[in-house]
């Protein structure tokens, strides 16, 4: 592996473990057994470390946002495709846990941040759209906007919320209970099919919970 | 006014206004125009300030959520609830609008917001039964759960939410938005009283934009 991308690689996870606030790019050099020096050969600072994943994370969503275009074809769809929504969120979760700090520490990501958020709801909208289109729900045209922004809410702030509750989830438990919790605004519009889709949703959450 | 309430009062609006963290306490008793030292008399630093704030938003939060055990006994009730209950959070806006970092520096603050929460969670849940009594909703009971978590996350994040958003509103405005999506969450278990229902919601949240 090329020493660029180790060290983005060592600062992604201490970052994710220890909070972005408490490092300094003099640690990074320390646990990747490097010089500062040759940190600073790399990237300019911190900043640019934190830019540099920032530039990872707006790729790896972008190309899970266009993968959705092929559209979805079953409520099972849904259920994988928002798993592998939150696992890429979760991979980056440092940018999550602390989102209003981060962003008043780095302005310039405020304005990316919220175009990948817009990007996140255009999905979530054509999910919405999708399913309604193949019976599988049945929505008041005026319910969908704010579906979408309820959907949004919880992809955004799953992370901090459960940050704040008293029994802290590990991470593939809380991506399983939050997809749950996603899939729970569905059930209502289902109609007839709501109750045994649930049931399904029920299990599968059970089973994963091991 | 006595000087211990002034205090109160005008480091409740600095921290509004312009964020916790960026306040000291000598700033504070500049904009009440009396010395640091008499400042000092009433409470020992920013910290003592912070404690008696959250002791008031703890007060008065139990309060309102004792007020809700009469019950609900219709959907609009549950609206002005709803309302109340944003209202006072908005009024101590600066401990939700960056929670992760003010419950870090003050750790012992987040054991008293996580009781707090457990209070609203408790009143969201008895509301959503209180509802379903009144026929009002009908509910899978599987759902309810999910339902309440649902809610609760709303209104822990409809500030946070609102600052990452490309247009901030203003108080009053993001306050009925944010009731109107609440009350959204209730309408696909309303039945045929749905659509009816969602659009008394509509006007009335047009009426108060204005």
């Amino acid at each position: 592996m090329k020493t660029r991308d180790r060290i983005l690689e060592v600062s992604l996870l201490l970052f994710n473990e220890e909070g972005e606030s408490e490092l300094s790019s003099v640690d990074i050099a320390n646990a990747l057994e490097i010089s500062p020096g040759n940190l600073y050969y790399h990237f300019k600072g911190k900043d640019a470390i934190i830019r540099a994943l920032f530039d990872r994370f707006e790729e790896e969503m972008r190309v899970i946002l266009r993968g959705s275009k092929g559209g979805l074809a079953s409520v099972e769809d849904n259920w994988i495709y928002v798993y592998i929504l939150l696992e890429e969120i979760y991979d980056f979760r440092f940018f999550y846990r602390d989102l209003a700090g981060l962003l008043a520490r780095y302005p310039d990501l405020a304005v990316r941040f919220r175009s990948v958020a817009a990007g996140k709801r255009q999905t979530i909208a054509r999910s919405i759209d999708d399913l309604e289109k193949l019976g599988l729900i049945q929505i008041d045209s005026r319910l969908k906007a704010p579906l979408a922004d309820q959907i949004i809410t919880t992809l955004t702030f799953w992370l901090a919320g459960d940050a704040l509750s008293k029994e802290v989830h590990d991470g593939p438990a809380l991506i399983h209970k939050t997809v749950f919790q996603v899939m729970c605004l569905f059930v209502p519009y289902m109609g007839e099919a709501g109750p045994a889709a649930l049931g399904r949703m029920i299990r599968h959450f059970e089973e994963t919970k091991g």
